[in-house]
């Protein structure tokens, strides 16, 4: 009966603000970090599962915190037992008597259960050695539906609904896990277009990004509307109409304002709007997209649970759903997403980039296209080219992910990395 | 130039979930608690400001983290220049560029930010010598106007309207606040409605409560249906038609149950169904209003920031606000809950109770009824009779709450209290 040992926590942090990757309008100085956590155990083979959550620097520590209070009570956990019934471990977090006071089910203490349940998630897929996405690839129908909360969904969708969604997609699964390991699974690019970037250098890496088979590339916006109109013109003229530019306020505007600025930009063919207001906003996000299309409306990396992106896509929100991996209670909370999305005949296209969320979230894309939606139609993971250094188990991508073979969710760093950047006391934070 | 010296924190916890008192159907177990903070001055009259957030045990040493991580800019904060522009210090946490990833405006970051900002009104009230009701009921429209974030607001409330809002009400203000010193604002009690009370105890409770002068009583439901229609059918036989009984279930339900429990119990005429499902669900909450009644709908005291508030009262999802005083970003986020329910014409009748709820939301109440909704009718602040002994300006109050007179914000607690109820060190949690 193996056993967990430890709960392990690491303050990491990478110094990006230096060099402005990752500023965009509502973040213009973000310090990319993780709180992450190994989960230690008495398996005869070694085994240890890492997980953590995204972070851009200050509120770290809050993060590791909560990690550590919540975590606390993993020690003597058997494996067995909680590898049995995932969908118990998940609601051990989400649904704590008194933990659940501080969100519910959202903020600090919800990116802690991510990260902690993530960590099981990794440790579970290493033990049977496999990559996570092919783990849930190989579940049942029931054994995927009894990993969801499904508390607060039933309104719009119910468990057996979602089970005979997953059966009617079960014959073709073969045949679908075959294609993704021969062809991998589309990705576009955000790294040519933060906000801090000039006109220069984000030309330079579009046009890179173009000639290595990128058909879809992301332009932060929000800054100053002369300034967005100006990269939009001068991208849509070096790269031409067959590449779809993405734009992405990160929650800048009102909503009255996001309209007529989306109005400004249509000349330039926007395929999307991103996060063109405050995540919460349902309705908002509801009347923007009214309002702009055919330009479409996608959010979701800061949807913080379940309940949100349900009514996101009861009110008619948005036209792409982008979860993130480790925003959300994890694996769990993110399977109940694309159910959901699925449902409502919505394409997810993945938040990525940061730390290590390309590496995580690729596998949830990955399982969605095997079970659930079984389609990679105007489906695209994000992919920012930093950091993946840092991890054991990096993604491997350019025009499109290739499925990782590695056994686990490629979450693990390197312990060279956790150490030299551990805040404040490692050796880059220290020089 | 009186300055900020010290933020100095405590996790103060009382074993409040050994007698059941706060009992209700998603929190069996609470041990009320606060992540209390004190802000230290040089000011040479000697003045400090007390604030705190509101937990029910495990993890409020989270909050108390982050509270010290978000508070440790203050330290040689010029008081004068931060009163003078309040807007601008609520402002500083809650859009924090780094530290607003953790939520944005949501859980535990938000949470903290709420206690800063009003440990902050606590001391500006000291040093004014005003009870906190009184300072703001004396602030002119435009000062309050730029005490408001109106980030995400203005498609439902633009500044301007809520000047002539708050300007049409400035010539009653004297007299409404005569009113208020010579008869209170309206209470409601739910003491006798806890969950783990058997009906012998709540009935009892509830008679006392009628004797005293209570004309509104609430019932916490959402165990077991049979319990609650017994419990109801008792409270309505013994106490009569001329009593308000409302009803709450702690998020228990999905949409559905929640229509379909409240159904069952319509004919015990309840008052109001409160927070009958996830605090999130817009779209479920309007959809359980229009289902259930004449029977109102209630919510609030876990909606996590005034854009949720603001879909509320746009989806037409409540029939009472329920503001909390320590949830959100503090007076000022408050204060925009307060101006949009009176555009929405919604009345707000306070969640209190917790650690110190009533202490504060009173001040919130009596500002609202002088300057914003200029109105008592079907409003009651919630009043629950624990651990006020621990405050030095505790509440006074019957049917009633009595304005306070000592200058401040009601938020300090003993240091006796903070000493015995450290946690886990102090006397109480040793013994």
């Amino acid at each position: 009966m193996p056993r967990i040992t430890a709960v392990e926590t690491h303050d990491v942090r990478f110094p990006t603000s230096a060099e402005l990757a990752g500023s965009d309008a509502m973040h213009p100085d973000g310090d990319y970090s993780a709180a992450y956590l190994t989960l230690r155990t008495d398996h005869p083979d070694g085994h240890s599962g890492a997980g953590f959550t995204f972070t851009i620097g200050r509120g770290n520590d809050i993060c590791v915190a909560a990690i550590e209070a919540m975590g606390a009570t993993l020690v003597g956990l058997d494996l067995d037992e909680a590898f049995a019934d995932m969908g118990a471990f998940a609601r051990r977090f989400t649904h704590d008597s008194q933990f659940r006071w501080l969100g519910p089910e959202k903020g600090v203490v919800h990116l802690a259960a991510g990260a902690l349940i993530n960590a099981m998630w990794d440790l579970y897929a290493r033990v049977e050695g496999k990559p996570l996405w092919k783990l849930l690839a190989d579940l049942s129908p029931e054994q995927i539906v009894s990993l969801v909360d499904w508390r607060y969904l039933t309104d719009a969708l119910t468990p057996d609904e979602a089970l005979d969604m997953l059966r009617a997609k079960a014959s073709g699964r073969a045949e679908r896990e075959a294609d993704l390991r021969a062809t991998g699974f589309p990705a576009y690019t955000t790294s040519p277009g933060w906000l801090g970037y000039d006109d220069e250098k984000m030309i330079a890496l579009a046009t890179e990004a173009v000639a290595a088979g990128f058909t879809m590339i992301k332009l932060k916006v929000g800054g100053r509307i002369e300034d967005d109109i100006r990269r939009f013109a001068l991208a849509r003229e070096k790269l031409g109409d067959g590449i779809r530019l993405a734009s992405d306020a990160n929650q800048k505007w009102d909503v009255n304002e996001a309209i007529d600025w989306m109005t400004r930009l249509k000349p330039y063919d926007p395929y999307w709007i991103e996060e063109p207001t405050a995540p919460d906003d349902i309705l908002g996000h509801a009347a923007i997209r009214k309002a702009v299309a055919p330009i479409k409306v996608a959010t979701g990396e800061h949807a913080h649970n379940r309940i949100l992106f349900k009514q996101l896509l009861q009110a008619g929100s948005l036209d792409v759903l982008q979860i993130d991996a480790a925003r959300v209670a994890g694996v769990n909370e993110n399977i109940a997403i694309l159910l959901l999305a699925a449902k409502f005949g919505v394409p997810v296209c993945p938040h990525a980039g940061g730390v290590g969320l390309c590496e995580l979230v690729q596998h949830l894309s990955m399982f969605d296209y095997i079970a659930v939606s079984g389609s990679k139609s105007d489906r695209a993971i994000e992919s920012v080219p930093h950091l993946h250094e840092h991890f054991t188990d990096p993604i491997s991508y350019g025009p499109s992910y290739t499925a990782p073979t590695a056994p686990g969710f490629s979450a693990r760093m390197y312990p060279e990395s956790l150490r030299d950047y551990a805040y404040p006391d490692g050796a880059i934070w220290q020089s």
